[in-house]
């Protein structure tokens, strides 16, 4: 490969602009042109080889880049990141440069074998990956210190001299797509490949699986309303359907994983192999030889950290969870005046005002969620983590415990405390529909308004009311760059979580909730999607084969959520009746039924193959070629 | 490495014997003739290019070939199978022909850099992956049929042609080994190192895994004896007792991961890639094409196979089940006789005649476990598994499950169902002596005795009374051809699988099962060595890189005892008596208690990290160079 660089010497006349790069205003121009020389410089050199051009406003500040490349470069990229890639024979293979021609659709002059998503991902791969030779500082900022190996573009981004950098739209793209997603009214499903295609894997997978757990939870809706709209509260029709809801759980889940990899095989990404993971950008030490790369980098002492976690943070979680205790108990102080008041002076308002203590648990609930959020990414960036998977991870552990115990804590209190069934359903009912009407309108409807309010002031100030296809890039960069960024899908899993736990925890009690996160989740589809597409910046894409740890977090609600079904079960009267003489029999007898069903799960969690037999006739093939090319050596 | 192949042309003066073929009588010479001269025949012509000698004996028949090969063809062939050696610099590599002089000890007439095992498994490998080309039979045998790559050597076994091929005994380093190893009274680690070199790694991890197990036990035997002796059975201290022991069983578990990590690693197993399996011996099918390979062979439907799982062997399973509680109720009907016996006539025979009901029964299922290994075998071997892996994998859950139920079944029924503890501990104690006392017999003792037996007879016949190491060739081979075949250490690990169950899932009622646990392991260490260097043929190495499907067995096991040992706690007087008001608080706390003994376990398993940091931070950096080669190219 090593030689093929050098075709890269000519200049491309055709440039297409890719990336934006915002510079802080008022950064020195030596910066500036060291920072600029860096990107177009040699590979040899140090360089990235990409193409670079100031964006011309009429106010003449020139603060913000367009980054491209080349389709030659684009295509040494593709097999730097290691793009997997379909073959004429059908099969997906990485990409390498020489054996281009083996590619499907893959042509000299076909300028679309990449999407545009890859082009911005390899631009923004090398981008991160442009690093410091002999500087020791900034040029320009010498308190911005850089050390041989340092990635330029994450020490450029924390000492704030670089604003941001993110990917343009492509807005003939997007209106295609917007289209084809939510443009008309039609059943059917998403157009997945096409979201890939546009905003990359991870995103395209949150959607499919939202889709998925949408249809999964179809089943569950309809079963679930003739036992609401009926009462059915015989035992045996009873226990049928909790227990069908606790099978069926498991079933979905293992199920997910077999499209899973039938999508992610589709696009390339289940074979993608990982790539070294670098130091997060916020990450800092003192400088030192990394262990396994021999490289210097800032070091931090694992033991230091594990004291800011179990010294700091675990203690700090504790107290937070017993806050959130203490606010449940509050709670149900009001709630008991509601009660009160409502006995004494029995009127429709008094009646309204029952609902108001649940309303107002379930706002203070999401407002107590939303802070502890920003205390849980404060402190787990304190903890100083090297990689990002690993801050990825605590912090999903930390507000995944805090968000379970706050949104459940009460829901447990009343089912198995209080004993009081009717109210369970009540404040679930509450808790669930006011959490969805919250959520719809935080997450997708304000920002939309504010999006579009800000639209106009700016078109407005602009002068003209053209409508987006036909902007000027110098217009839709300025558009763009002031849209809010997407922190990726966290929130988005982290919503579904919480609406698994609300349908499944408490099945038997409330069967309606499957109907109701149904009914959220096809609107939620549609307000995620226009987020997508008219609230934010496009996002990078991030090649990834699976949703990670959520499927571990989906699949440990599923467990716990047996353990509760059972135990409502068996606290309910009909269930009672049938053990008159003896509880005990009746206890001993759940929990055998409990110990029965969780045995069930495991065992169809290991039977049931993770990848479908044709996909790993696939990957077995792939393999065993490997193999062969290795022996041929 | 292609035309590294013909530096082999020339012959070896100095053979040395590493592995013994035996053909049947009366072998036709075309065949002998055909099959040597593939052994001989250069790796281009598709030979296994190995040296190849008749045995020559003094009733001169010809049916015993001695394989060996030059250092170099032995060098080639160490790349081929992809062992991993340790470099100069301390690092575990792949080893490569050309990278040779960056090994550590490597010297050109260093014949000593890989070992005698490493040597015998290179040429199974070597014999086993010698294919056919364009022969459609065996010379001289039409009906053994042949197709471009069928192994030769496995339809000459499976045709009868060929009797065995067993891997020569090296007797200086044997005795060598059995001096380090029992040799001489001292307390102290077995040589593991020493056995992988001569055994491989699959036996020395079972050794190893045997001495870990033996060592983790005795916290347990320690803290079990005082309970014995002194009859402690405060609440307190049994509950802290058995929590112990839970929580105990899980950290051995979970740390025995790491050392095998460590052990594995220093032996390079760790890191070897897995070879392409091929169909196992016994497979059969019609000619077909394999979708993987794309090569012609053997097909069998996938479907057929579960018909015959789904539909034969788990109805067999079942029944098998069946038959194995029957026999427990034989059981118990004959301990009521006995205890009925002894209050009519009461004397010292009447009170021994208690035990015999036990006793009988434990060599009762000790029978039956051997008599239904075989059906599970023979079924197993039906159901027409492609993959050795999955053959084993089949049989290990039918015989784990099957001798499960029968080990133990009677003593949940006493436990469980009769709720009598004093008859609980005298079962263990009957049926955990007797089953080890047997086992030790059966396994080692009765075949040395055997063997000694037969060496005897052989040594007279030959004539002449020398000791081993005095043996020629000839005599050695004709000695060690009759030897019995070590089958794997399949029964070894289910021997140990059954005592854990007996230690763990009673622990609470019986503290002493453990001191019987490791005063029987510490004998079972020396019997086995015993049996693996005096009684059995040398087995083939196999690498292997940790105790596989057996570590999910001991874990099962354990999370099936804290269930036991909850429900025992619960059902003690000392728990009882804390509860004298209701026995449903009592049920409700062992439940819970159960519930968060469990979620603990769950989550040390998941805390515990399976690798220790040394070696994830070696195996990161291998990866990273192996990321950094691919990037240079």
């Amino acid at each position: 490969m090593a030689e093929s660089w050098s075709f890269l010497d000519t200049f491309e006349p055709n440039f297409r602009p890719l990336v934006v790069i915002e510079l802080a205003k008022g950064t020195k121009e030596e910066t500036t042109e060291w920072f600029t020389k860096r990107i177009v410089d040699k590979k040899a050199n140090g360089g990235a080889q990409l193409l670079i051009k100031p964006l011309v406003t009429e106010n003449g500040d020139e603060n913000i880049y367009l980054v491209g490349a080349s389709p030659f470069r684009l295509l040494l990229g593709a097999e730097t990141v290691g793009l997997v890639k379909e073959c004429n024979d059908n099969s997906m293979r990485t990409f390498t440069y020489s054996s281009r021609k083996t590619f499907k659709d893959f042509a000299d002059d076909n300028h679309n074998f990449l999407t545009m998503a890859e082009c911005q991902y390899i631009i923004k791969h090398e981008l991160e990956n442009l690093r410091a030779k002999d500087e020791k500082i900034i040029p320009g900022y010498p308190q911005a210190k850089l050390y041989p190996g340092k990635s330029i573009v994450r020490r450029l981004l924390t000492s704030g001299i670089l604003v941001q950098i993110f990917p343009l739209h492509d807005r003939e793209e997007l209106k295609k797509l917007r289209h084809s997603w939510y443009g008309r009214v039609k059943v059917g499903y998403q157009p997945l490949d096409e979201i890939r295609c546009y905003f990359g894997e991870t995103i395209a997978l949150y959607f499919g699986f939202l889709e998925y757990f949408t249809f999964a939870l179809v089943p569950m809706a309809v079963i679930g309303i003739p036992y609401y709209v009926f009462a059915w509260e015989d035992y045996d029709k009873y226990v049928m359907f909790a227990t069908f809801n606790l099978l069926w759980s498991t079933v979905i889940l293992e199920v997910w994983k077999r499209i899973c990899a039938i999508m992610t095989y589709r696009w390339g990404t289940l074979l993608m192999k990982r790539q070294f993971e670098e130091p997060r950008p916020g990450f800092h030490g003192v400088l030192g030889i990394n262990p396994v790369t021999g490289r210097e980098e800032p070091v931090y002492s694992s033991i230091k950290r594990q004291i800011r976690i179990y010294l700091v943070s675990l203690p700090f979680v504790c107290l937070c969870l017993y806050f959130s205790l203490y606010v449940m108990m509050i709670y149900f102080d009001l709630e008991q005046w509601a009660l009160d008041y409502h006995a004494e002076n029995e009127s429709n308002f008094s009646s309204l005002m029952l609902f108001v203590p649940s309303i107002i648990y379930a706002i203070v609930i999401e407002i107590m969620n939303r802070i502890y959020r920003y205390a849980a990414e404060f402190l787990t960036s304190w903890e100083n983590h090297r990689l990002e998977s690993s801050y990825q991870n605590h912090l999903i552990l930390k507000v995944l415990v805090f968000n379970f115990l706050n949104c459940f804590a009460s829901l447990f209190y009343i089912a198995f405390v209080l004993f009081d069934m009717k109210l369970l359903r009540q404040s679930l009912a509450t808790l669930l529909i006011t959490s969805q009407i919250l959520n719809q309108f935080a997450e997708s409807l304000l920002p939309y308004w504010l999006q579009r309010r800000h639209k106009k002031r700016m078109k407005k100030r602009m002068g003209s009311l053209k409508t987006d296809t036909d902007l000027s890039l110098v217009e839709q960069v300025h558009l763009e760059k002031e849209m809010g960024t997407y922190f990726g899908t966290f929130d988005d899993y982290l919503e579904l979580f919480l609406q698994f736990g609300y349908v499944s925890l408490f099945s038997c009690v409330y069967p309606l909730a499957a109907v109701f996160a149904v009914l959220n989740n096809i609107t939620e589809i549609y307000s995620d999607a226009l987020k997508m597409c008219r609230v934010y910046k496009r996002p990078f894409a991030e090649p990834t084969a699976n949703i990670g740890v959520w499927q571990l977090a989906f699949e440990t609600m599923s467990v716990i959520s047996v353990v509760t079904n059972c135990i409502l079960i068996g606290m309910s009267p009909q269930v009672n009746a049938l053990f008159p003489d003896s509880k005990m029999d009746l206890i001993l007898t759940v929990a055998l039924v409990e110990h029965l069903l969780l045995a069930i799960k495991f065992i169809m969690a290991f039977v049931i193959p993770d990848k479908p037999r044709d996909i790993q006739i696939k990957l077995a093939k792939l393999e065993f070629e490997s193999l062969e090319a290795l022996k041929q050596q």
